[in-house]
C-alpha cells in the first residue's frame, strides 16, 4: 500500500459542498504565478522586501505593485536582487532602497531552479546568484516560490547547472580547478563550462561584472555543506548559486488539480526524526512515506477554490501560534509530528 | 639557562677561519633586499615563476630580471600578482603568460605583511591578494620573502590589517557583516573599515574592480582555519588576506648581525609534535626553546659571508634528498625532530 501523505493532511479531491472545477491543464507559467500570488499573501503593509528575480519571482513584483496600488499594501520598501528587478520595481512604482540602509529585511520572495526534500536550492541560472544570495540571506523569513518541475531528489540531479560566479581574470584557471574539484575530491563527474551568450559566444556578464562557470554533475553532489566551502575556498570564486539552510518557507504550484503545496524549513528536521525510528518495521513504513513524496507535500495541503475551511484553520492556527509566540514552522512542524505518530501507531498497521 | 636553538643548528657567530664583519645596521629595505636575493637562488632555469607584488618582491623581480639579462638564467617564464607587477616585468623584459595557459608553476616568491610560527601569512595590505592567492595556490613551492619585523606571534596581532577583498554592491553591508562576525561568533574585537585612497577618500579598488575592507582586531582570532571559511561563506566576500599552509619556505632577513633563517613548512607539524611530548619536565624544555624563537631560527641558520660549509652541507643535504626522493623539509623536519631527541635526551640534562 503506497501511503501519499499522512492522514492528518488527507483532503478528499473534491469537497462534499461543491461540484469540483473541470480538469484544466495550466502552463508552467500559470503555475509559476499561482506560486507566487500565494506568497505574496504573507506581505503584511511596512515591511522591507526582498524582490527576487526571474520569470516566477517576476510575478511577485507585479502582485506587490498591483496590491500596493489598490491600497491594500501600503508602507513597503523593495530592495531589488538585481538590476533587472530594480527596473521592473520602478516602472511598477514601489519604493526602493538597498542593503546598505535595511541591512535586516522582513521577508524576501525569489524563485528557484531546484529545491531539494531539505529545501536547499539551486539558484542563479538568470545570473543574479550574487546579489540574491546577499539580500535573501538578510531576511528573517525566505519564501521559495516553484512550479512543481523545480523539485528534485538531490541538487544538481536534474543535469542542469550549478552555477559559480568567478572573477574574469585567469577564469579558465578557475573552471579547470572547479571541475577537477569535483573529479578528484568529490570524485563526482563534472563537466565546468563557461558561460556564454550571444552571436559571438562572448562570456556572460553579472551585475557584478564577473562571469559564470556552469556545473553539470554526473552523480549527486554527496555532502553540499563541505562542497560548498570547497568552492568558496578556491581563490577566484565569488560566489556559488547552491543556496543552503536559506528557504524557510517553499511554496510548490503544481499539476492539472491546481495544488498548492506549503513545506516549511523544519520538515527537514522532521524528517531527520523519522529516519531515526529505530524498529525496522517502522522504518519500512516510514520509507513508503518518503518514496510518495511526503517530504514535499505534507505541511499543509489543498485545493484552490476549494479551501475556505483549511484557510479557515490555517488562518486560526497562525493566531495561535502568534499568541503562544510559535512560528509557523515550529507548530506545522509540531503538528506534522503528531500526524506521523498517529498514522505509525493506530493507522498504519 | 635559555636555550636559543638545538644544538645541531648551533653556529659559531664568527667562523675560526676568517673575523667577523663589522657590524652594520642595515635598512629595512636592504633586509628585504637580502631575503629576496636568497629565494631567487631557488630558481632554475626553464622554470615557470610566479612572481609577487610589493616592495620586497620587487626585489625578487628585479634581481630575476639581472640574472636573465647576464644569461645566468633562461628560459624563465613569470606569471604576475597584480598589473603593477606585471608592468615592471615587463619594463624589466622577464617573458611573461599567465595562469590559463600555465596552470601549474614551479615556484612562486612573495613577500608578505605577517608570518606566524605556523607560516601562516597576511597579505594584501597592497591591494594584490586575490591574484596573488590564485597565483600562490598553483605552486609547487611558495617561497615567502620577509624581514624580521614581519614575524608576529598571531595573526592580526600587530594590531594592523587583515584585508578582505568585497564586491563594490552594498560593500558597507558587507562591511558591517564582517564586524559582526568577529564581534559575536568569535567574540574577538574587531573594527571593519573600507580602504580608502587620495584626497577625496574615494574606495581603493584593485586590480578586479573590487574594493577592501580591512579588519582590524583587538585579540588574536583564535581558530584560523574557521574564521576563513565564516569569511568566504559571507555573500559579498570575493577573498580575504589570509593565507593558511600555503607558504612552504619562508625567508627572513633580520638584524645588524645580517642572518638569514630558512624555515619550511613542516616545521609546524615538528612544533606539534614537540608540544605532544607529554613529560611535564620535557614540556618546559620545550616552551623554552619555543620562548626563544626556536621556530623560526630553526631549519638551516647560517650568517652570510659565513656559510660556505654550511652551503656545502645543505647541498650534499638536498643531494642525499634527491637520491633518495625525499623532499627537502622533509628531511630537514627528520633533521630537526633528530636534533631535538639528540637534545632533550643527552644534553638537556
Amino acid at each position: 500500500m503506497a501511503i501519499s501523505s499522512p492522514p492528518l493532511f488527507l483532503f478528499p479531491e473534491s469537497s462534499p459542498m461543491e461540484a469540483p472545477p473541470p480538469p484544466t491543464i495550466l502552463t508552467q507559467d500559470e503555475l509559476k504565478k499561482i506560486a507566487a500570488y500565494k506568497a505574496v499573501e504573507f506581505v503584511e503593509s511596512g515591511m522591507v522586501l526582498g524582490l527576487g528575480t526571474g520569470s516566477t519571482a517576476k510575478h511577485a513584483v507585479d502582485r506587490i505593485a498591483e496590491l500596493l496600488h489598490q491600497g491594500k499594501l501600503t508602507n513597503i520598501v523593495g530592495v531589488p536582487t538585481s538590476k533587472k528587478t530594480q527596473e521592473q520595481a520602478i516602472s511598477l512604482g514601489i519604493p526602493l532602497s538597498d542593503l546598505d540602509k535595511h541591512p535586516i529585511l522582513d521577508l524576501a520572495i525569489d524563485g528557484a531552479d531546484e529545491v531539494d526534500p531539505y529545501l536547499n536550492l539551486v539558484k542563479g541560472r538568470g545570473g543574479s546568484l550574487l546579489r540574491e544570495k546577499m539580500v535573501e540571506s538578510a531576511c528573517k523569513k525566505f519564501i521559495v516560490i516553484v512550479d512543481q518541475t523545480k523539485l528534485v531528489k538531490n541538487l544538481g540531479g536534474t543535469g542542469d547547472a550549478v552555477p559559480v560566479e568567478v572573477v574574469p581574470f585567469c577564469w579558465k584557471f578557475t573552471e579547470t580547478r572547479l571541475q577537477r574539484l569535483f573529479e578528484e575530491k568529490f570524485e563526482v563527474g563534472c563537466v565546468a563550462k563557461l558561460r556564454v551568450c550571444g552571436k559571438n559566444e562572448e562570456p556572460f556578464v553579472t551585475d557584478n561584472m564577473n562571469y559564470i562557470v556552469d556545473l553539470f554533475f554526473e552523480k549527486e553532489i554527496g555532502d553540499l555543506e563541505a562542497a560548498s566551502d570547497e568552492i568558496l575556498r578556491l581563490a577566484g570564486v565569488v560566489e556559488h548559486g547552491m543556496f543552503l539552510n536559506m528557504a524557510t518557507t517553499v511554496i510548490v504550484a503544481g499539476g492539472a488539480g491546481r495544488s498548492i503545496n506549503m513545506v516549511d524549513a523544519n520538515m527537514s528536521a522532521l524528517r531527520e526524526r523519522i529516519e531515526n525510528i529505530r524498529t525496522k518495521e517502522r522504518l519500512q513504513r516510514c520509507y513508503r512515506v518518503e518514496q510518495a513524496g511526503w517530504c514535499y507535500s505534507s505541511g499543509y495541503d489543498y485545493t484552490l477554490k476549494r479551501d475556505a475551511k483549511l484557510s479557515e484553520s490555517l488562518n486560526f492556527m497562525v493566531l495561535v501560534c502568534k499568541t503562544f509566540g510559535l512560528t509557523i514552522a515550529t507548530s506545522s512542524s509540531l503538528l506534522c509530528i503528531l500526524s506521523v505518530v498517529v498514522y505509525l501507531r493506530f493507522l498504519g498497521q
